[in-house]
């Protein structure tokens, strides 16, 4: 015997990213603000303007990735459950991309899934992490090995808040906004040569384009069955970059930018695109101070990396790759003597 | 400045309950047994007969719902890490409910998601907790308070695997298909009375038509904002007794039936159901022996133990009653002294 279950309309609604757009934010029932004690000490006040809510409860966080663990998901969790939060409770995540991904797991893990919404407070978490529903946590065997898929109801990213950014995180957050324009958009590519972010106007602008080409991503693709991966443009080589580093050195933003100046060299020399595509994005890049060196040591071994990070049996590595400026290509079989050559030459 | 995020199609998959249908299961991928000792000791052989995997691993947890923790999540996910589980990776619950609801929810949280199958081996775990997609865990504060919802990709439900189930335990199975029977299937319950579910035709039978119906309710509304909630006729009061019998006394099912008979009563006095319709369901729960005697202490403290329940501010009551018999009635307005007298009254 046999019984289908049938599952018919969509689970994962839609929902709304507003840019400089935050006025006043309503709630019936209960609500916890999640932050670190760096936002809150900085921006925390100007929040609390915009909220009204019967009970408002604050959690703090400790601040950076390492504390980006299942431990602190329980940590959010008990101390909702102290307070008595319900089914129709709202979370706020309010800092970067760590306090994301954790009350956006706590939120999806919390009464098996509650609502929370994402005000991110580092052009990084604005123009990625905070669109998508990725959330997750690390542990000891490697980063977001743990998590879920669970979209925020909406998102605010306020400019203002940038103001306080530290400049290196300032330009780690332009590098994702240059990975979208490169791999799927020439004319806001154009636009950020013309256009220094630095100036608020430029920065909402560059912010709304970015999220609208990853929304439309992952809209298409939520649960990276496809087109999703393409976000991971200079990740293959920047995640190796980041594993050999030991995470200290480049902030994610920046291995990312050097990753995709590798992923540049092997789309030359695979003919995706030309030399003067690639010198345009390195250009790009170093104006916004995304030019670090970095001669590899071993290629070999870094090639290797690309298989451990893989996890898998018979893994093929996938490199996504410019086609000229504004489009991608998926490269299953680049030649390894090629991806070789490029690590040899890189920053010689 | 505003961006939508809109979702189109669905992300729960549809998925098939297997009745006595086991025959070959074969994986490409990585694959887990997840068990317990007991059951591991009994059947372990033979589902061994029928999985062909390249690589099986066989992971053990304790027994019993106070193990059904989010300690023994994670130590199921320390294992897949440990052999280098990926994303293309099955888990296999084979076990009660408690096995089940964990792996479910490490299927659910493991890399944002992967795999997973039902293969239950209690009657209970077979006609409800295997099909609905519901995973979680319990913690100090109460029951499934941490979990996601994941729906099996699927269920294989074998009468074999049944032989071996204590007397107790098979009468708490048999509790919720007959409440199945009550709320949605007239029909059924005159099946119920007439064939004795202790011969398997009759209940392969029984245990088709309790996940058809429950197949039905969850595909309607997976996440329970409406008729799902049906499927907790009985539930309200005996989580109540559960909770005032510290989970000891009664296994679910027992006090499911106690509850069951609380909620009739209840219907009885609002008009739903007349003497004799009360009467034949107490008869097919008598002959399964689900007629413990309860009567209720105090039943002011039994009444406001349903909001403790409840975790809100201004909660009401939603009682789901049934309606002659193989219909349900949703009542949120019952009088507090109705329910009172119901209690006051119960097998006295």
């Amino acid at each position: 015997m046999k019984i289908a279950v049938d599952f018919s309309p969509a689970q994962s609604h839609n929902y709304a990213v507003h840019i400089d757009a935050l006025e006043r934010l309503s709630f019936s029932g209960k609500v916890a603000i999640v932050t670190n004690p760096k936002v809150a000490g900085l921006h925390l006040k100007t929040l609390l303007g915009h909220i009204e809510a019967k009970e408002l409860y604050i959690i703090t966080v400790p601040d950076g990735e390492t504390h980006k663990t299942l431990a602190n998901v329980e940590y959010i969790i008990e101390n909702l459950l102290n307070h008595r939060f319900d089914r129709n409770a709202t979370l706020i995540a309010f800092g970067g991309g760590v306090v994301g991904d954790m009350v956006g797991f706590a939120a999806a893990i919390f009464q098996r899934g509650i609502k929370f919404i994402q005000i991110p407070t580092t052009l990084l978490s604005q123009v990625d992490a905070s669109v998508g529903g990725k959330t997750g946590v690390n542990n000891r065997f490697g980063k977001n090995l743990v998590g879920a898929f669970h979209q925020p109801s909406a998102v605010y990213c306020e400019s203002a808040f940038l103001a306080t950014l530290p400049s290196r995180e300032f330009g780690a957050g332009v590098a994702e906004i240059i990975k979208m324009a490169v791999t799927f958009d020439a004319e806001f590519f154009a636009f950020l040569e013309k256009n220094n972010l630095h100036e608020t106007s430029h920065l909402q602008n560059a912010v709304a384009r970015s999220i609208a080409i990853k929304a439309n991503v992952v809209a298409q693709d939520e649960r990276e069955a496809g087109v999703r991966a393409v976000l991971n443009y200079g990740h293959t080589f920047g995640h190796v970059i980041e594993n050999e580093t030991g995470y200290g050195r480049f902030l994610h933003g920046e291995a990312v930018a050097i990753g995709m100046r590798m992923a540049n060299a092997l789309a030359r020399k695979l003919g995706y695109i030309g030399d003067e595509e690639e010198e345009r994005i390195s250009t790009l890049l170093r104006s916004y101070g995304l030019h670090f060196s970095y001669p590899v040591a071993n290629p070999e071994a870094f090639y290797q990396a690309f298989f451990l990070d893989k996890k898998s049996l018979d893994a093929t590595i996938a490199f996504i790759l410019p086609k000229g400026i504004g489009n991608y290509t998926i490269v299953k079989d680049a030649p390894k003597e090629t991806v070789l050559e490029v690590l040899q030459e890189f920053d010689r």
